[in-house]
């Protein structure tokens, strides 16, 4: 991505750059009015302001069940002096108050007489009526001109007598794919192709910004068929998403493209992910065109940081906003001076304070957004943030939801992705969110106060024994340790064992590549004890260096051919459809503190872990033992 | 609404209440599972968790244009001994890696010579390799079951091999609207006569909410026939919603009609407004109902507090949650003990702190929700808050909006309106939000500090001077004054003004009905000038007492023929095609703090006073000078 002609323009003067571009070569500046019956109208802006054409409610009305009067003829009523009305009208709350009375008496307060109505106080006029235009005057202003409409406007349009209402058209937004390697979803992808997701996916976000949204097919890389495209698109878009493919080069490519069907008035703004985008404008109709970089993450962040803006200006509206809270940095966070940074976070409640966790930057990382939180911004003129700092985030999930969030940082065990499910479907309102760190990382999160439960099978080669020795050392007397259960650890291979491995004595062999796990993961202490104990060089096994950050991650890079084998679970062998040749058994256990053991918000865990149904679903999966889930073991 | 049977279920029981009644009765957890196009789920909820099928991305790749090679044949490589390298393949950035290679070395390291690559630096294994499943691995836990899906969260899946996804169905909500004097939208309405603007809005709301929603005809008030209506919606829909209209007793009838064709677990709840919802279930197929009462505040509120969860319960996913802010109450908030007391407040920024002024309660006042910037929660066991009291304020509309609104509080005047509308198409994130308090109140407000400015025209008797007296005692040396206008004032009459009225003289005539303006209210103060300097008693005028609020309210007052005239502005007898009796021209000026005059938060205000075209605009609307409009007279 790091092109020379790439330029870091700080947002808000791309923002100003493209207005101005958009101004001079007369792109319009809203989408047309029109007019739509009130009950169509929720969604869209005001095109013009709304008064009001008629008062609501319409008639002055009875605020009681009682009887109407005429105040003058109660005038002297009193406990001991009572009035008996003669000329007087029975109404029920809401009923029209007929001109010849001017109050309501309330039920309670009527004695029926013979001869009337007695009434023991005097009523003052207008008591108890509901004035005609209590709620709408005629000929007020109901709404400015600019107002996105809720479901309460419009019955409220409705009540003052409108029954269609001048609002702005939905924009339409036209997105056009391209690259060689896209391919439509739903296609077998070949190695080097690649799905159109992007195209999925900005779509969407159009249509949630409540824009109309179409996909041109993927155009492949041929500057000439892209311009006709977009020139093509710009006839009806009211803005043209031209999405590049990730390959370095690309963008300016896009920027070419764009040149040559208008002008390009950004190439590359001081954001990442996100800084090879193109702010332009086509001619014939004169539109807006934007290049979007193919990462997705980077195309997501794109569409929020200068798509939305622009889509909420042609409505004539103000743009969406997200809600923000205070949370406290949960690591240290580097970032790049000169670059807005978005760094997406998982956000949880521990111990009264919201703790942040970055989650991966790479721009192509779509799960860091599928999985964040919040979304944290590091100003381009900032050197990163301390850990322990107060940072704003922009929230992707409620407070709410995050309150009921048990967070785990530790190892990572497919056992804990059955019990975030399981939880949800019992309660949607509980999440059980996981990073994955390795065993130690846990350990000294949750000695840090950045989670709930680390998830840890450390062994210690001194003792032999599981994650008790270094809980003892991390953080003493007040910790609690749940066994989750026992697994079988061991070499994942390819389907028929093709290089005949038996076991960890294989692994120097000459013509074995081996794929291993990060430093401080369970998994790699047990291969290093294995080794260590077995006097194995490390340096001698090929592909030792190569790290992945899960069992899946090995299993799928044995799988690809990529390596030849690495240790891990027998179900990411299985969920793969590998091999596996058994090392170790060992326990996989949830260290907490104590006094959260009895916290409500992990009764529901514990709950799961006692049941038989979930218990045996864990067993279903190939080399889980539950025989000791949910004790208590310190 | 006090029904002797309606009970007051506190809001939490009356949840649980339903919930046990629905589980009881048989009603169904959820809505069905349904296949759908992954492209189609948006916005839907998953109704199982979601695996990856396959990894993305799904082959090694290199993360850098340069070239591909193997890290053993670069060992020893260095400045002074720069090894040269001739099994090397050229790659882009994302193109697939050969399984022939295990690193990539970045264009920018490398010197191609007639031999080959030469590198001045050996590379480590798997340097600049984007890993198989960076992003994904196949088999993991993408989204767990309960999660409604957004554009990312679809494109994860796109991209992990998903074509199709199990997701709940929206649900269906079938909306029925009862009561003899209930008229479609849109039917020009006699006295008594009220449009069904209630299921327009309720039907908005659950297609907000995610779900489909019908509306049937509108019922008679007749038992047997609203209950054969609930029973064959019940056939389809998920939640059938019955409105009640709202007049007095009708809740015992919606209450009837579900006793009828099923049970009720809940008659009235201790929330206002809203009490006397009907909490209940069907039999036949056993379904949900909601009895929402008629007062349109009370069934939008219905809505959120009541069938939103419910809604969210039956497609397994958290409800969707509005975020919130602490504010400042701009004053005292009075609150029935034993009621949850949903108060709609106006928010803005002033000095730092964000004000919160509630609206006006009655929950027939719909326009108090299309004002609201938030509401507060006055919760049953509290009696209401001091002025200035620190609360919780659910938000309606974004901060960075509330952040950009002018507050004005004091008398009303159409120009604010027209100026309200005419900044918000000028710049969609400018709102001038003006309440009327009338001057008096809305001086008070400024210097409690509760607003930016005070729109007023207050004649002081002593010296027959207009506000700046009341500026000089209540507000000091710290205060300016612009001119907004100049306007006519006088006594609106109807059409032909056929009690033949020449001016306040007039006032005492035996069948001449007045209606008067509020206590504080500038126009209020004229009159009482205008009665003193001729010495007539206030007593002597029939409907001295009757008070309206606004310029408008007195005029539709005599529109309706509920009084024969009343003081106001032309533009409001304009405005209701009335007749006007000229009495006076008064100044209507904007007092601010002299600080707040150079803010930039009012600079757009001053630029349109500025504006000829507002002038002119302003002019039109009859009975207005702009001659000094935009002036500082202190």
């Amino acid at each position: 991505m790091n092109s020379p002609f790439v330029s870091d323009v700080p947002a808000a003067q791309a923002h100003a750059a493209w207005r101005e571009a958009r101004a001079a070569t007369g792109c319009p500046a809203r989408v047309e009015a029109v007019r739509v019956p009130v009950g169509a109208a929720v969604g869209r802006v005001t095109a013009e302001p709304v008064w009001a054409r008629r008062s609501s409610p319409g008639f002055d009305s009875s605020g009681m069940d009682g009887i109407a009067v005429r105040a003058a003829d109660t005038v002297g009523a009193s406990e001991t002096t009572p009035v008996v009305v003669t000329d007087f009208e029975v109404v029920d709350t809401g009923d029209p108050l007929s001109p010849a009375y001017d109050a309501v008496v309330m039920r309670e307060h009527v004695h029926r007489t013979s001869d009337g109505a007695e009434l023991r106080a005097a009523v003052p006029p207008y008591q108890h009526v509901r004035s005609i235009g209590e709620d709408i005057s005629a000929a007020e202003l109901l709404l400015p001109e600019g107002h996105r409409l809720r479901p309460v406007d419009v019955a409220a349009c409705a009540a003052a007598g409108l029954t269609e209402l001048s609002v702005r058209r939905a924009p339409l937004v036209m997105i056009i794919p391209t690259g060689d390697e896209i391919r439509p979803i739903g296609t077998e992808l070949r190695p080097g192709e690649i799905a159109d997701t992007n195209s999925l996916m900005l779509a969407a976000q159009a249509r949630e910004a409540g824009c109309d949204a179409r996909v041109t097919d993927i155009v492949v890389d041929d500057p000439a068929a892209i311009t006709a495209v977009v020139r093509a698109a710009a006839e009806e878009a009211d803005l043209v998403m031209l999405i590049a493919g990730s390959s370095a080069g690309r963008d300016d490519y896009t920027a070419r493209v764009v040149a040559e069907a208008g002008s390009v008035a950004v190439h590359g703004v001081a954001v990442r992910p996100g800084h090879p985008v193109v702010l332009g404008t086509v001619t014939g109709p004169a539109k807006p065109v934007l290049g979007i970089p193919g990462y997705p993450v980077s195309a997501a962040l794109t569409f929020d940081i200068f798509a939305a803006p622009l889509l909420a200006e042609l409505e004539g509206a103000a743009p969406r906003e997200r809600p923000s809270t205070t949370a406290r940095l949960a690591r240290k966070l580097p970032s790049v001076v000169g670059m807005d940074d978005w760094v997406r976070v998982r956000l949880g409640r521990v111990q009264d304070d919201i703790v942040a966790t970055p989650l991966p930057r790479g721009a192509g990382v779509l799960t860091s957004l599928v999985r964040a939180d919040g979304l944290l911004v590091v100003p381009a003129g900032v050197e990163g943030h301390h850990g322990g700092t107060e940072v704003r985030v922009e929230l992707l999930r409620g407070l709410a939801e995050i309150d009921r969030t048990i967070v785990a940082i530790g190892s990572h065990d497919l056992v804990l992705d059955l019990a975030a499910s399981a939880l949800r479907a019992t309660d949607p309102l509980v999440t059980l969110a996981s990073s994955n760190v390795g065993s130690l990382g846990g350990l000294v999160a949750l000695r840090d106060g950045l989670c709930h439960l680390a998830g840890s099978h450390l062994l210690d080669p001194a003792t032999g024994e599981y994650t008790l020795p270094y809980v003892d050392k991390l953080l003493g007397a007040d910790a609690a340790v749940i066994r989750l259960v026992h697994r079988d650890q061991g070499l994942i291979v390819a389907p028929g064992n093709p290089l005949g491995l038996k076991g960890i004595d294989d692994l120097p062999r000459p013509g074995v590549r081996y794929v291993n796990r990060q430093r401080g993961a369970g998994t790699r202490a047990l291969l290093d004890h294995e080794l260590s104990r077995r006097e194995i060089d490390p340096g001698t096994i090929p592909g030792y260096d190569r790290e992945e950050h899960t069992h899946l991650a090995v299993a799928a890079a044995v799988s690809a051919g990529r390596a030849d084998t690495g240790l891990g679970i027998l179900a990411a062998a299985r969920a793969f459809g590998l091999d596996f040749v058994p090392v170790a058994q060992e326990p996989y256990d949830l260290v907490l503190r104590s006094d959260d053991v009895s916290q409500e918000l992990l009764a529901p865990l514990w709950a799961l872990l006692d049941s038989p149904d979930f218990r045996a679903r864990v067993e279903d999966l190939g080399g889980y033992s539950c025989a000791e889930t949910g004790k208590r073991i310190r």
